[in-house]
């Protein structure tokens, strides 16, 4: 491995456009998390596919490692350059390439962020439903098999990822999947690259489902007494068939966080935000469904969110949850959890979770997913205090364990990244071998991503 | 490779569900299509799945071919053991194991068909969606990927397995997925699994979404004068965002066979035939809605199937519909194709493959799923006849080619089995390598349904 004839052999097909700055390297050497800081040799800028596959063939030459970069909000450590090399960052490919509004679907590049994105689609009527809060690339919401706040109603990038263009570990570039809604040739690539974050090719091309406006939305606010009658409302809510566009878990502490950061004014107490999308009658009829489970649960302070800037103001205020609760204990790193488990074993979860976080010597607010049985727990340090770090350490590692004994997985929508590699064996058993097996066969020099995903022994 | 070597390894194990007489060769044998029979030298039927390893380990000794079975319903030649072996034949391991109603879930085993499952489910109130017509198996289901008619608003295999134990190539047994939702744990092996059509391990047990039974169903038929008013009227829907439970096709040619076959009255024309799903208003709405478009298109006859017995009888005559059509000639073999196509590309696809065909001389009735842009051609020959059977390739060939032209795919739902080889390549270009790679490190001495799906040269 030659780190420095790739990049020499890299600088004549860049230019400008391999980046050496030492403030460039720390930039793409962070994360947004509690992971140590870890900056890549070069950062190459490239503008098209052609160029993606002339670096990747370049750095397989050379055996140099490269890591795909898109918004850098991954919370696992995804886009670190643990073993340095290029990281190759795409905000020069975030264009919008085609609209086919008939098919609702849209042919972008990687860079394009999903409120770009949203914000070029607004005048044709539809939209991308995948949320995971932050304003990550579609690239990077692919790599790691990203969702958020709408998977309920819209699933996750497994489902709204139609086709790829995919730059492989050789150079090669590939196209997966096809224009069609469905298909039955063939061993289904498309799925395979989606959340395979980067170890297996560079995501250089994507097609993506649209959906249409809602004629109707409607949001909602509900406080409850209990974290266990928020979820009970939330498992009664799914069990009657209920189509929930957002269905979001806040607990006390999150909900406290998020009105000191938001300036809300909203009752310290666990809460669910809720959105329907459909007919004016359906969602009238939905929302009233949703009323009658909620108050049977005891949930009170409804507080209906029916003009556009209310819901944008809520749905802003739910994604800078992160922020506040970070913002809520002063010089603090996160670390946070994502863990998913059956809806039976929601309440239970968390529940046991909420038991350990109690006896912990650390602040850890829950919210999450709860539709999907996804949530997480923000667990916040004194990154100097290293008793705080073990509690941490410890809450996270229980809760990891606790979905596993669930029949869970151990990160529903952040991926493996760093953080969660030492699962990955527990999760998968021989599973995970195969994935190394694939991963062999793919990137036989083990230059993508390496050291991320898989064990190569 | 010495197949005697594993039959005789195999006869100890298995005892008498290890089976070599003729009858029993001869009937795995067989093909629902045009494909030539071609028996393997064993049929085995496990019990469990620690069986099922044995079996494999067994072959993977011995390269003994090893080609998975379950209704024998694949219209693609997927279980013919082209290259002989043993046929595992899944029919004493179609238990029930685990209804999770709350998590809505069930756990089966891959033999299995949908009916009786449905049937085993009838009492929770939920259903498992994904309907192929064919009784099949769930495990040849999930290996073809199946549809049907009810993917344009359920989604296909790939939308409803969550989870699989399967037993690779060399025998080890893993466990793909869990019960949670959604993951972003690592490749997704369930998805890599669903399609592969037994060329990279062998399902020996399926974790499947159910659906709660709609409060609501409504059917209907509708005729139109002609197919592009029909394939207007479906486009037209689907841009509305009608959220259709089924929306089939029917040209004048399967019609007038369903009327023969099935003693109905249908007007000789094209038609649709629609269900819609949800609450009592959510279903009037819809059906409503739908009604203005099609009456728009120049729809008539409407024809509302409100009562539980008139829908029976209505989706079983779609579902016949492909013995209808062989019923409609004598003496008949069926080439069944099954392209899929954007939406926006349907109405040409189907005019031209219908020029094409009226240019032909062998009916070939047309028919599909149109929600999913995917449609078959059933094309009734002469057996004996080479003209017609050249025919029926060209018009074949040339409705697979105009799906790739037209940025679809060569198959929507019947899979590659032996029917589809020809255009992966075409289809899928360096792709194709990639699956012929990834089938490589997975089964390595190439034991797993040899010849299906993938090239290795």
């Amino acid at each position: 491995m030659s780190i420095d004839a790739a990049l020499r052999a890299l600088a004549p097909v860049l230019g400008d456009r391999l980046s050496l700055s030492k403030s460039d390297l720390a930039a793409h050497g962070q994360s947004e998390t509690h992971f140590d800081p870890t900056p890549p040799d070069a950062v190459a800028y490239p503008r098209t596919t052609q160029e993606v596959s002339q670096i990747v063939k370049i750095c397989a030459q050379h055996r140099c490692p490269v890591v795909g970069y898109g918004a850098g909000t991954s919370l696992e450590g995804h886009t670190l350059a643990t073993q340095g090399g290029i990281t190759v960052d795409f905000r020069h490919m975030a264009q919008v390439l085609e609209v086919h509004s008939e098919d609702m679907t849209v042919r972008v590049q990687p860079g394009i962020t999903r409120e770009a994105l949203n914000e070029d689609l607004r005048a044709t009527g539809l939209f991308f439903p995948v949320d995971p809060g932050a304003n990550a690339t579609l690239g990077g919401m692919a790599a790691t098999r990203a969702s958020g706040t709408t998977a309920v109603r819209y699933g996750t990038m497994r489902d709204n990822v139609m086709a790829l263009e995919v730059v492989l570990a050789d150079g090669r570039v590939i196209r997966t999947g096809s224009g069609a809604r469905k298909s039955s040739a063939g061993y289904d690539l498309t799925a395979l690259l989606v959340g395979s974050e980067g170890t297996l090719g560079l995501i250089t091309e994507l097609t993506l489902k649209l959906q249409g406006q809602p004629e109707a939305i409607a949001a909602a606010t509900c406080a409850f007494d209990t974290i266990d009658a928020a979820v009970q409302a939330v498992t009664a809510t799914i069990a009657m068939g209920i189509p929930m566009a957002r269905i979001e878990f806040l607990d006390a502490a999150s909900v406290a966080a998020v009105n000191a950061y938001s300036r809300a004014d909203f009752l310290v107490t666990p809460h669910l935000m809720v959105e329907f999308h459909g007919s004016d009658a359906g969602v009238a009829e939905q929302a009233e469904r949703f009323g009658d489970i909620a108050q049977d649960c005891g949930g009170s302070a409804f507080s209906w969110a029916s003009k556009p800037e209310d819901r944008t103001r809520l749905w802003q205020m739910r994604h800078h949850a992160y922020w506040a609760i970070i913002a809520s204990r002063k010089n603090t790193t996160a670390i946070v959890t994502d863990v998913c488990v059956p809806i039976s074993k929601l309440a239970q979860a968390v529940a046991e979770t909420q038991a350990d976080i109690d006896a912990a010597p650390i602040p850890a607010p829950i919210l999450g997913h709860v539709g999907d049985g996804n949530f997480h727990a923000i667990l916040l340090i004194d990154p100097d205090n290293a008793d705080e770090k073990r509690a941490a350490v410890d809450l996270s590692a229980g809760m990891a364990e606790r979905a596993l004994a669930l029949g869970g997985t151990v990160t529903g929508e952040h991926g493996v990244g760093l953080g969660k590699l030492p699962y990955m064996a527990a999760e998968h058993g021989a599973g995970w071998d195969v994935m190394g097996q694939i991963k062999r066969a793919m990137d036989p020099l083990n230059i993508l991503n390496p050291g991320k995903v898989v064990r190569l022994d």
